[in-house]
Parts: C-alpha cells; sequence; structure tokens
C-alpha cells in the first residue's frame, strides 16, 4: 500500500509520502514516491504516486521523457504541451493525465489477464509563476479535482488511519510548520497501525509564490525528529486522555 | 457500515457499537447492533453485529428462539447446547457459529442472485460462572478467533479511522473506566471522518467476576457527557499539537 498527503493553505503546499511498496507481505520494497519539476523562478511541480509501482513509474517516465523532447517536431509542428511548457497548474494536471491514459491503454488488456486493473493515481501540487498555488487529485481514470477552501487537503493509499488528525487540525489558514507537524503525526499514526505504509518519509514545505522547493526533508527510520515528534504526541495525548471526564453511568 | 469494538482487559470488558445502518445514502436507519444475554449470577453475553442487518437479525433471531425453546424434545432427546446451557464462553461462539451457518446455508445461493454474499459477523464477550472473562471475533464463515494478551481488543466494520487511538491507549492492565473514554474517542474519530457511523452509541463496562451488566449506556446525539468530552479530547489534542516540536529543515 502506500500513504500519500497533500495540504493546500493560504501561506503554502505540504506534501508527504512514504515509500513501501509490496507485492504481498514477502516481496515488500523501499521506493520514492514523490518527483519534483522544478525551474526556480518560473514553476514547481509536486507529484505524489499511489498504486502500482509499474504504472506510477511508467506515467512518470512518460512526463520526463515528453519534457525533454523538442518543442517542434521535424516539420516545424508545435509539441503537446509538456510539464515545462502547459501554461496552468489544470493544464499540467491534464498533462498528467494524459500520460496515465497512454499508460493504462498501453496496459489494460494484458493487466486484465490477471484481473488487474491500472490503477495509479496521483496527487499533483505546486504553483506557475502568476498564478496561483493548486493542489489536484488525479484519478485512475485521469479525471481529477482540485482542492479549494472547505477541502484543503487530499490522501490517497491506506488514508483512514491517519484522517482523523488532519480533519481536526487542518484549515486554510494553518500555518505550515504547523501542517507539517500534522502531516507527520498522521503518518506516525498510520505507521503504527498498518504495515504496508512505512519510512522514509518524503516532506516538501512549499511556500507561497517563492516559485522554488526551500524546505524538503527525507525521514530515515530512526529519524531522531521524528522519533522525537512521535513519543511527544504519544505522550501528550495519553495525558490528554487522562485528564478527560470520567463517563457517567446511569 | 458500522462500527463496534470489544475490549478485554483484566479489570473486564468494554464493548461499544454505533447504530447506524444503511443501503447507500439515500436508505439510512438507526437499530441498536449490540444483544445481551444475561442472568445475573450465572453469565453475561454481548454481541455486537456487523454486516448486513437482515443477516445478523436472523442470526440474533435464531438464538433466542432456539434459547426459548425446550431443553429436551418430545422423544426426551436433549436439545443441542443454546446461548443460556452452553457451558463454557468457547461454546457460546460454537453456538453463535452455527447460527450463523444455518442463516448462512437458507441464504446464501439467494444472495448470489444478487452478486451478494452472507458477512454477518460478531464481536462476543462475556463470562459464565466458572469461567474467565473471554472475547472472540467470530468472522462471517463463523470461524472464530479470541483476543489475548498481546491483542487485547477486537473492532469490526468502519475500523481505521478509530483504530490509533485504541492503538496508543489500551493494554490489559489499562483502567474500565480509561478503555471506556478511549472506545468513546475512537467512536468520535471515525463519527467525524465517516458518515456510515452515527450514534446512538452503546457502551457496556462489564466489571470482572459481577456476572451482572452494571453499567450501561446510550449515548443520543446531543449526549452532553459525550459531547464534552469530544470538545475536551479535540482542545487537548490541538494544544499537545502547538507545543509539539518544530521541523527542521536541513
Amino acid at each position: 500500500m502506500t500513504y500519500c498527503v497533500g495540504v493546500l493553505l493560504k501561506d503554502g503546499i505540504v506534501l508527504g509520502s512514504d515509500s513501501r511498496t509490496h507485492a504481498g507481505v514477502d516481496d515488500f520494497a523501499s521506493f520514492c514516491k514523490m518527483t519534483v519539476f522544478e525551474r526556480p523562478g518560473e514553476r514547481v511541480l509536486v507529484l505524489l504516486s499511489s498504486g502500482n509501482l509499474a504504472g506510477t513509474q511508467a506515467v512518470i517516465s512518460v512526463l520526463t521523457q515528453n519534457a525533454a523532447a523538442p518543442l517542434v517536431d521535424e516539420k516545424g509542428k508545435a509539441a503537446a504541451p509538456t510539464i515545462w511548457t502547459a501554461h496552468t497548474m489544470f493544464d499540467v494536471a491534464s498533462v498528467v493525465s494524459n500520460a496515465m491514459r497512454e499508460i493504462e491503454i498501453r496496459d489494460k488488456d494484458h493487466l486484465a489477464k490477471s484481473d488487474l486493473t491500472f490503477n495509479a493515481s496521483f496527487i499533483l501540487g505546486g504553483q506557475l509563476r502568476g498564478e496561483p498555488m493548486r493542489l489536484f487529485r488525479i484519478y485512475a481514470e485521469g479525471n481529477f479535482i482540485e482542492a479549494g477552501a472547505e477541502t484543503s487537503f487530499f490522501q490517497t493509499g491506506e488514508a483512514k488511519y491517519g484522517k482523523p488528525i488532519l480533519d481536526r487540525v487542518l484549515g486554510p489558514s494553518t500555518s505550515l510548520s504547523d501542517a507539517a507537524k500534522c502531516v507527520l503525526v498522521s503518518f506516525d499514526s498510520t505507521m503504527r497501525s498498518n504495515l504496508s505504509v512505512a519510512m522514509p518519509i518524503d516532506l516538501i514545505c512549499y511556500e507561497r509564490d517563492t516559485l522554488e522547493v526551500r524546505k524538503r526533508r527525507r525521514f530515515e527510520p530512526g529519524d531522531p525528529y521524528f522519533g522525537a515528534l512521535s513519543q511527544e504526541w504519544s505522550e501528550g495525548v495519553r495525558a490528554v486522555f487522562k485528564r478527560l471526564p470520567e463517563p457517567r453511568w446511569k
């Protein structure tokens, strides 16, 4: 499984992803599920991947290859927009969607022979110069939704364990730092209750209008900050718990 | 959906269930999912039901009807054990399992026509005189597992949202009162994040060796204690959150 979170705030965007992939409990591995496309001063795009690794890797490769191709073909015809040339975040989301559909069309009949479906999905967050920051959840079918003031975060993968803390803490005005802590606590809760989500955790805290990634961290197993956060959270929560009023019985 | 929790502690057993049933968002209703069979001084049995309501209600009716039948038939042959005559909690679990299989055999071909399966499952907790308290999780197939020192709680239904708090707080030595609070917080987290779980919540706190239910409460929507618990928990958690160390960025 996987756990990814993207949070859109007034001050920026927080994006986090775990690294565990598995095909059964006896076949698990670690892969980074966060891909950054960045041209400082011009655009920052972050993709968080969920779903079958063959599918998500293929989509990222198509995006990268297309982005590296010439802008015009030999006949002088302009190439289709890429993640570097798309003019809006909406268009970037469409570029990702097109790459997903390309892979889905290529693979679907072959996957169907093993009762599998193309299930890659993405969280896309970022900003292009001249546009506000935007955050999208792109479904396996290639259609997508965009975060707004009422729904400021998206999760993919093993989302339920870590949702209550996001629901309790996050709002559009939450500070970037608090949101980063909240996302890490959400990962901690998920990893405690589910073996299919695991460190390292990749975390980006993008600050509005900076148009470059200035805060990025990878939390490896045994990371001292993450360990302290986890312990203080656990102890704090238990202390709150102890002070809750006793149930009264009629 | 449904959410049920049973917790086995040194001091007793805590059992909680929500009341929402639904067949799509435009067809939902409220049904108590907690059934108590009690003969003070002799046995206390509590069943928490999950799964298709037609199935769980039929199982409870079979258990009740069989329990009310004569102990011997007209030829003087002893009837099969019932929830009142079974000698151990293990045998009670088998009685429940037999009732489930009876309904499953009756219904399965008819359910299959609509691509449905018999999916009733139960948490069974209680105590018989002369035996320790025991807690079981009975799967839809009628097989079952029993809680022990390392795994002191079972959940059914929409279990993921409320699992982190149980994982953080509960152990075999947790007091009954703390466990009851923990179960209620777990319901609160679940109901905030998922519409298919809803009040009223039925809660029993069975005290070891009392062989009767002395603490039972139904928390209706707007219950002042539950409201206070929910608010204090939310505020406390947010305060803990504020004090967590800031992430450091390399």
